[in-house]
């Protein structure tokens, strides 16, 4: 399992918006090939702020099948205008188990 | 719930080290009042980035609840010096529903 982060810094002021338009946006990741779960929060500090986790099964699912689906297009259409600045996402895996 | 979303930046070739004394902190804090579940994953584009992420019932049983505890002076004792910077420790909660 690969999990995706992006701390999603909207606009101020478009907070609402942006929650509207994920909810459309959502069906669309869910049906990617490779995702597992994803979960949504918006930041208790900055209130402008959310984070985005994605569970997907392979780091490729993401960085290759999603972003480069024709439904890709339409995730930025929805949800790409809303960010400032535009997110830094990164992904992190499992720890390796280590002898204590 | 709350989300705990510390990114955590551990010095260079620190990182197995790290891994050992953080699976001798989990206890530590798997055992405070209001705890549900964490997480700890490996950056795959920075080797020395962790994402710590922890589950707790209240925004106070992590703020109040375990950084006051006596636990905590241990948690510190295993686990700061390891970090450079020090993380900023954000806090997410879940969305309001909203119309579509």
């Amino acid at each position: 399992m690969i999990l995706e982060v992006a701390i999603l810094n909207v606009k101020t002021g478009q907070s609402t918006a942006f929650e509207s338009a994920f909810r459309k946006a959502e069906p669309i990741i869910s049906s990617m090939r490779g995702y597992i779960s994803h979960d949504i929060l918006r930041c208790v500090e900055s209130s402008d702020r959310f984070i985005l986790l994605v569970r997907w099964e392979r780091l490729e699912d993401h960085t290759e099948g999603f972003r480069n689906s024709p439904e890709y297009l339409e995730w930025k259409r929805l949800l790409h205008h809303f960010y400032d600045p535009f997110p830094i996402v990164e992904h992190y895996s499992a720890l390796q188990t280590v002898s204590a």
